[in-house]
């Protein structure tokens, strides 16, 4: 079947390109030694998954034990979980996970450590903890080496965990500084930080540039969005996911309405101008969405659309995609080639 | 099981709010008259659907064909779908619906009604058109009462449709004169207008003042949101939906981190304060989402919450939460009553 035979609205893979993203990602980590473990949430497809541990990836990242679950299901079997696991029934799908696979986790409070080692006992296997660091995130994270390393510290000091390093989001130009201090802290600990495990897309080829760095979670790259682009780690030619639509209305002669709003490209906006790049109509505007409604003024536009018309779109931020999908496609050229289940999706816990 | 013991995040319906919700709307245009047409898009589960029916709508609206494909499984037999049909493969699967189930659409351009005209006749079946008109709304529809007769009297000289009416997004001051004027110019063509059908929840207890209102499709009412709030159509006490959370971080001692992002409560903004109410802190603001996190600033609240404490959000836009999640749950006081399958989730061809 041709791309141009589906039904709208449809995101569609260009295999080429995101054959090309891994392999480029994979070759820069791979020439400045660090370990690429890259992040599955923005496209939740164990296919796509294989292909980053065939290029070389030591493990790949999942957020949520959920999505983890799927993918160790699938035959992944070193799973990163940067994210403070809480509560006894989900200590218990961690500890069930861990006893199958080889599982690393994070944690930025007492209270989260303490809840990992009693999860831990219970279930009778050591669980590798990594202390989070916010090192400029603002998000999670101990807020300096000396909580960081009285973290480590009581990681170390309770039953059935392991120290096993430090993380961060994104990695900052502060990364090394902390980790260095953080060491510096821990000396007569006899505690060794092992993984320092830095991520992000928009900052990727900026990796090697901090030296205490030893992996890279990306997620992003495989697809790319206009995210990564106003970062400057992608251009409109490497992004690989596009969302097709069709033009359902022509109201005015400056207005176009499109069959995909915020159910299909989510509303995600961060600070970018419209909701989505539209490739064949560079200066129009995507500036509004309703759930299946998108509303684009066309009127910086030469030429402007007829009813019935395909266009395309990049969406801001193609994580938020697949989580809307059940099915992406995947094509080469003008052909479709396959269609991968989104089987990690609706995996938020 | 208690609604405390779920994991977070966890979308909860308070079902003694939602059938009082689904109760007194249709009260209210019972009592004017109006039928009640509501929008399944906001839960997409058959179950409640089946709650509008039971209480007296006359039929059901759906956003997409996929949708209406999904609720005429379930047994749903008059389904109104407002949206401009496009392209050879969705029209098959529309005319194919409407062979089954009493089946209603709209148009707001000849390329439109031409395409559902030529389906109808390929399916041997007589399809019912609504114009769309463009009340106030700026989305899709026809812009004048003199471009809405015109596609009247199309759907009216082409074979196998039938003119049902008129329809606009949503309800507006605008409605009767547009409404009048429509059927003045129709008035030789032996064209009358059956319908008019207005919607939304914002405007919902104002459906009485449109004299010319036939029918009125609301969506929100049955769960409630920020948006409705705002509107002044709904208030704290009757919103259905909440999405249950937990703190997973404390970094410092303003900022608290949830376990709810963009992939569970959406990133709609629709220019309200922050991406959720939070019950328990009504003065915090929960400030920023990354995908599987919910950073809160807790610094206006007299008591700041704990690490592992839970905290229940009402959502910004409801309607995109059955979007993310597969599985809704419905509680009466603080026990889990039933989960419902959202059927229809993923539907946007």
């Amino acid at each position: 079947m041709r791309i141009d035979e589906l039904e709208t609205p449809v995101p569609v893979v260009d295999i080429d390109r995101l054959e090309a993203n891994i392999s480029r990602l994979q070759a820069y980590l791979d020439e400045h030694k660090i370990a690429n473990r890259p992040h599955i949430k923005t496209h939740k497809i164990s296919a796509i998954a294989r292909l980053h541990m065939e290029a070389g990836a030591v493990g790949i990242t999942c957020q949520k034990v959920s999505e983890a679950q799927v993918m160790a299901e699938a035959g992944f079997n070193d799973i990163f979980i940067p994210y403070n696991i809480i509560g006894e029934s989900k200590l218990k799908r961690l500890t069930t996970l861990a006893s199958r696979v080889r599982v690393s986790v994070t944690a930025d409070s007492a209270f989260t450590i303490r809840g990992l080692s009693n999860a831990a006992q219970q279930a009778d296997l050591t669980l590798t903890v990594l202390v989070e660091c916010d090192t400029g995130g603002h998000r999670c994270g101990a807020e300096s080496p000396q909580a960081a390393a009285e973290l480590a510290r009581l990681i170390g000091s309770l039953p059935n965990l392991r120290f096993g390093g430090l993380m961060t989001y994104p990695s900052s130009e502060h990364l090394d500084d902390f980790v260095r201090q953080t060491r510096s802290l821990l000396k007569d600990d006899g505690l060794q930080i092992e993984r320092v495990s830095g991520g992000g897309t928009p900052g990727m080829w900026q990796a090697h540039t901090h030296a205490e760095l030893t992996e890279h979670r990306a997620g992003i790259y495989v697809y790319g969005d206009r995210l990564s682009i106003r970062s400057g780690a992608m251009t409109l030619n490497t992004c690989a996911l596009k969302v097709f639509t069709t033009i359902v209305s022509r109201p005015t002669s400056e207005r176009g309405i499109l069959d995909a709003g915020s159910k299909t490209l989510s509303s995600d906006l961060h600070n970018l101008d419209g909701y989505g790049y539209i490739c064949e109509y560079p200066e129009a505007k995507l500036y509004l969405l309703a759930e299946e409604h998108g509303y684009v003024d066309f009127s910086a536009c030469a030429r402007k659309p007829e009813i019935g018309e395909r266009i395309s779109i990049i969406p801001n931020h193609c994580c938020m995609v697949s989580s809307l999908f059940d099915e992406v496609v995947g094509g080469r050229g003008a052909q479709v080639e396959v269609t991968w289940q989104v089987t990690a999706r609706g995996t938020v816990r």
